[in-house]
């Protein structure tokens, strides 16, 4: 499976820490605003409503290896690819660049769930017409 | 009207910036977040659910100025004061002191809201227990 | 003085609470992400280094009222507003919008500082370079 | 090496997100939070300057798995362990816990660096001090 999507990020003021430096949260962030974005060039949402129900793909597992710093007004590049796409979990890499330079490599994966109306999450099986656009890498 | 609470929280890491001070943007966080204690202290809450309804306290109206800066692991602490109960909504002023400095002072007014099945936002009277609680100075 | 500048952002899942609407606070937050890109359009910045020194625009008053919610992926426009430069200070209007619809209007007041050795931040005029790129609604 | 510590955290509004549950880059914040209290019950900070230069830990890996979601005002607890002391690194795991529901488990590796007046990381080695006040499980 080669499916791909690339995401630019300008690191915002309020991303920085007195370190000088994108905190190490906020790579998280980013990691997510990747995913969402790929998911929207799919015709995909992260988490929407469909009547008194709310579907999603909470996350439960995420790292991140920190290589480089990333700073203030940088001009960042998220480069995300399904790494696999299981029953009810998809899971994403995500390789971070400025230029030439790698800044940080992650993965996420997330579960598909069905939130009922007393607010519980149950875990359930990704329907085949999502399946689909997730794996589609040669419509867009 | 002297209703008042005290709040203490101290700097995150995570919410200082590349100028080595807490971000402005937090000030309004802590402000929730006093609040929150506040209302907590009194049995109330900033948002919560009743069946298929939700219901809460949106802010329509939120202001701050900045005197000193604050700055990682400093213990800081949030006077807030309930200004006015009108009958849609409460204000709230919030002075922030570290020692004897006033490092900022803001202010917040919120609305009752009822959040129906379709995820609408509708303002309402404050039912009376709660404003009871709001304005009972004495018993906590 | 008519110097306005258009700034997009689209609403970050993470920027969502449990309201299902934008947190009050990360209006702020765009807010200076509008006000990074506009001095970024005029060749400035809102926080530097110059050598051991540390220049930038911290600012000591921030306000804003909503008027409307801001849902998840909506895409939004800051319309900022130079307001007013006075020696040391400089404050711009913000207009939140979706398409038709105002969602808030803030202000913002930002002082220029100069941050010494020993992390202190002390206020100091404009420098004329900075002023006139400020002012300078024609150029871009 | 049984070096543990116990941070508690009550969740913040502002810490929610649309799917009426904590954001998962929060528990990231939340083990930063822990590492900190921990580095400051032991006189040690995971930041800080000294002259013109800068010293501190910032982390070169984070991970963590999300087992149960954790809600507005909950009352939760971090256990934090350091699992490993390198020459230049440090290794925290991170256990989540509300009652008995074990919430989230975490690990984050940290690097020493001097940030010198360019502002530039470099790893160095953990001085002794630092290394005896992290490895010291008796005295607090």
């Amino acid at each position: 499976m080669s499916t791909t999507f690339r995401h630019a990020h300008r690191v915002a003021f309020h991303e920085t820490d007195m370190a000088g430096i994108v905190h190490f949260s906020n790579f998280f962030r980013y990691m997510e605003e990747a995913e969402v974005a790929f998911l929207r060039s799919r015709g995909l949402h992260v988490s929407w409503h469909a009547g008194p129900l709310r579907y999603g793909f909470p996350r439960v597992s995420a790292t991140c290896d920190f290589l480089k710093p990333a700073r203030f007004e940088d001009e960042i590049e998220i480069l995300v690819t399904v790494e696999q796409i299981g029953t009810k979990s998809v899971s994403y890499t995500h390789e971070f660049t400025r230029g030439a330079d790698v800044l940080a490599r992650g993965k996420v994966t997330a579960v598909f769930v069905r939130v009922d109306a007393d607010h519980k999450l149950q875990s359930a099986e990704i329907p085949a017409e999502i399946r689909a656009k997730l794996l589609d890498g040669t419509g867009n």
